[in-house]
């Protein structure tokens, strides 16, 4: 039995792809990825048309993909995330079919009930052995966990595993085992290490943001969760890494002994488990080189994979025992909807990623954001889409005050008592359009460009192509 | 979301377990486990009945079965060994309808594949947290990996974690995630830490098992395998102890640097690891508590799941990368047919276990037996039972000499050329019945108890009832 097949080429055809099928990518390799456009670029040249692309995430360095778009090579997009790139191009309606977005969670579920049927997964894969078993915690492009591509390597009809570091069988410790895998393909480099750890990793210097994260560890501070037990996700934005820096001020302080932190895991998380504010680090990505290198060190820093993070259809999943989580946003709406999927214009810039996951797990979910951005409101009426429903969302906090969803009385009594500038939502709309003015509404055309997916598969929201002529 | 239920009765009614459904246990505490039985109790107690089954070995401390059978709880089982106690009771045909045997990789694939369906499993774990997750390396009665469940876990409508040590959520490195299961149950003991460490696990005394291992480690020393790179399992039977110990003298006198060492381990296979044979154990079971306590502490012993380990309906299995196994036999055949499941006048006593996967999977398969046993013959026209085809067997060794199945002409040049005493299979049983006589022809009754399912599912062979008036 022999999976290594010599080159991307000849993979294509071992794997039978024709025209029609869907093919899956992972992420974890962020803007360093060189696998999806390499692969891309092999198939396009077969000849082959009209395919469905099941990528976990698109980002920038995936730009090459619009020429496959334009060209028919991809009529359909299955995704979570599309950043601004390809985002603008899809939003002037260049892709045949809407972009399907799901959340982490919804893909995982979608993928591993049947409903997203993948043809052929492409795993690029930082350490591979000849048979197939694969991990991304070592390597020349290491970067961390594996996590997304397994739901994909356990339902796809083949599996491709593509690596860069070929190491003798049996690699110990796969997140992708060979009993899943079909072949494996040897490529000289599949990303850029640089690009792997991309994202903002600094805490903001902006005054208005720090102000904003002093708010938000003061919710959390008063809300009842934080003690022994504790549980936490934030992610890698600025503001988010401050919230993360006060809330380890006040677990150290009060000799609060966490239980986990979730999440796409920074160095400040890494910082966090060694200081003793938590047991373990649940990693699903790592979002800088040092948390890729503590999940091989520390052997509190454990992987999971999608469905552990997130996945609905799960018996449950990590989000489903999370206390708190801070979360960004693009626009929020009166009702506490989220949009994180487009701009206020309504360009594709973004997805829900574990967004909507982890509001609808964690007991306290924090969206954390300026009233006013770029002169835009952030608080709306209605948000141009809805990414996470506003019942899931628990408290918006801005540098103008706090406000608490309705549903949660006990909570908005708790952070009054304590003090804290708890404000309608209303007021918070207000108090942006007073500096921006009212927006007017948005024109768009009649070309449903993209269905947002809950994470359950219903249909949340609809994204219209921005060109109002189309 | 709760999954903490307070009792073993309660379970059952959570689970709405009904007549006529199929149930599934593991074994990896062995002699030691109390779950089954424990188990079993509450649902009869229950009044269910006509169950069946689903057990991946059935050892002698679930001779309370016998009861279960036959009182009607039980009417049908399927597994992959049944010793002694409950295998002499079946033998006499107290179970309604035949036993179906698999072998370890079989059962994997039959419950993967949905050919095996199970409504409820019920998976003893030395250690689990509130949600599910649990290991085998830890905990009052650790017993190493968590390997044979892992598919029951993955497909059971059901999944039941009955534990001993609850520890605080999330317990790291889970062999069985809370993805997959539905509930918890605390019991004051799964089982005894000194039934777990059961079965031979010394080096034999005995001059003609010394010779037999002997005979083999030359049989492996000049095969062409015993380079950089090799890899081997074996028993925890004396004489598969004793050919370890000659290939570790062998490996270490010409500096071979094995890749793995695979199957059962035993002490004397992390031995070996320590001196730097194999860089891997891979590791489905633990035979002892050397072994269990290896596999925490030590990063090079791997904990692989039974689809892994030697499922013929995964994209590949450990068992197809093994060079050399060494294997027992209750009979071995002119045809190079190995019986493991019963005795030579028909009792079933055993079953195959990996026995089989790994004849298919190895480059070199090696039986090993005494020509003679108790005044029987172990060399005949025709075993009893056919455990493991001869198609799949390369050499059987004995004291008289060493058989080399006539397919590997090379093999035998090889061994001839080494001067091994190389003889013919009908030499080999005609040495035995010089010692036995010829042994009368087997009676039996008419009616089928067990059915031997081959790893792909085929029916392989039949065993019949002991009584010949049934």
């Amino acid at each position: 039995m022999d999976k290594l097949i010599s080159s991307v080429q000849d993979v294509i055809k071992e794997c039978n792809l024709r025209n029609g099928m869907t093919i899956s990518f992972h992420h974890h390799l962020r803007n360093g990825d060189y696998v999806l456009n390499t692969v891309m670029d092999y198939i396009a040249a077969a000849g082959i048309k009209n395919l469905k692309l099941e990528a976990s995430a698109i980002f920038d360095v995936h730009e090459p993909l619009i020429r496959h778009i334009e060209n028919g090579v991809i009529t359909e997009i299955e995704t979570s995330y599309i950043s601004k790139a390809v985002g603008t191009a899809i939003s002037h309606g260049i892709l045949e079919k809407p972009v399907t977005f799901h959340s982490h969670g919804g893909r995982a579920a979608a993928i591993m009930t049947g409903r997203a049927h993948i043809d052929v997964a492409f795993i690029a894969a930082p350490s591979a052995d000849p048979m197939g078993n694969c991990t991304g915690r070592t390597g020349p492009s290491a970067c961390g966990p594996l996590s997304y591509p397994v739901p994909d390597a356990l339902c796809a009809d083949k599996v491709v595993v593509i690596t860069d570091n070929l190491v003798p069988y049996p690699l110990a410790g796969p997140s992708i085992k060979e009993t899943n895998v079909d072949y494996v393909v040897v490529m000289e480099q599949i990303g850029d290490p640089q690009g792997i750890a991309s994202g903002t990793t600094q805490i903001t210097r902006d005054p208005v943001g720090l102000l904003i994260a002093q708010y938000a560890s003061r919710v959390i501070q008063y809300s009842g969760l934080l003690k022994d037990g504790f549980s936490f996700q934030t992610g890698a934005g600025g503001t988010s890494l401050a919230v993360a820096k006060y809330v380890k001020e006040l677990m150290l302080k009060d000799n609060v002994k966490g239980s986990f932190a979730l999440g796409g895991i920074t160095a400040y998380m890494v910082d966090m488990l060694k200081a003793g504010c938590f047991q373990r680090l649940m990693d699903v990505q790592s979002f800088d080189l040092t948390a890729a290198r503590s999940i091989l060190e520390n052997p509190g820093h454990q992987e999971i994979d999608a469905s552990q993070y997130a996945s609905p259809a799960a018996k449950s999943a990590v989000v489903d025992s999370l206390d708190t989580v801070i979360l960004g946003a693009t626009q929020v709406d009166t009702d506490f909807n989220v949009n994180v999927h487009t701009t206020s214009d309504g360009f594709i810039m973004g997805g829900a990623g574990g967004h909507s996951d982890c509001a609808a797990g964690a007991k306290l979910s924090i969206i954390l954001t300026p009233t006013v951005r770029r002169r835009l409101p952030m608080v709306v009426d209605r948000v141009t889409c809805i990414s996470t429903p506003g019942s899931t969302v628990d408290v918006l906090v801005t540098q103008h005050g706090i406000a608490v969803n309705p549903q949660k009385e006990e909570l908005k009594t708790r952070l009054l008592d304590a003090g804290l500038p708890v404000t309608d939502i209303e007021a918070l709309k207000s108090a942006a359009e007073t500096i921006t003015g009212i927006p007017s509404p948005l024109k768009h055309g009649k070309k449903v460009i993209a269905n947002i997916l809950y994470r359950d598969g219903s249909v949340l929201d609809k994204v219209y192509c921005i060109d109002s002529d189309k």
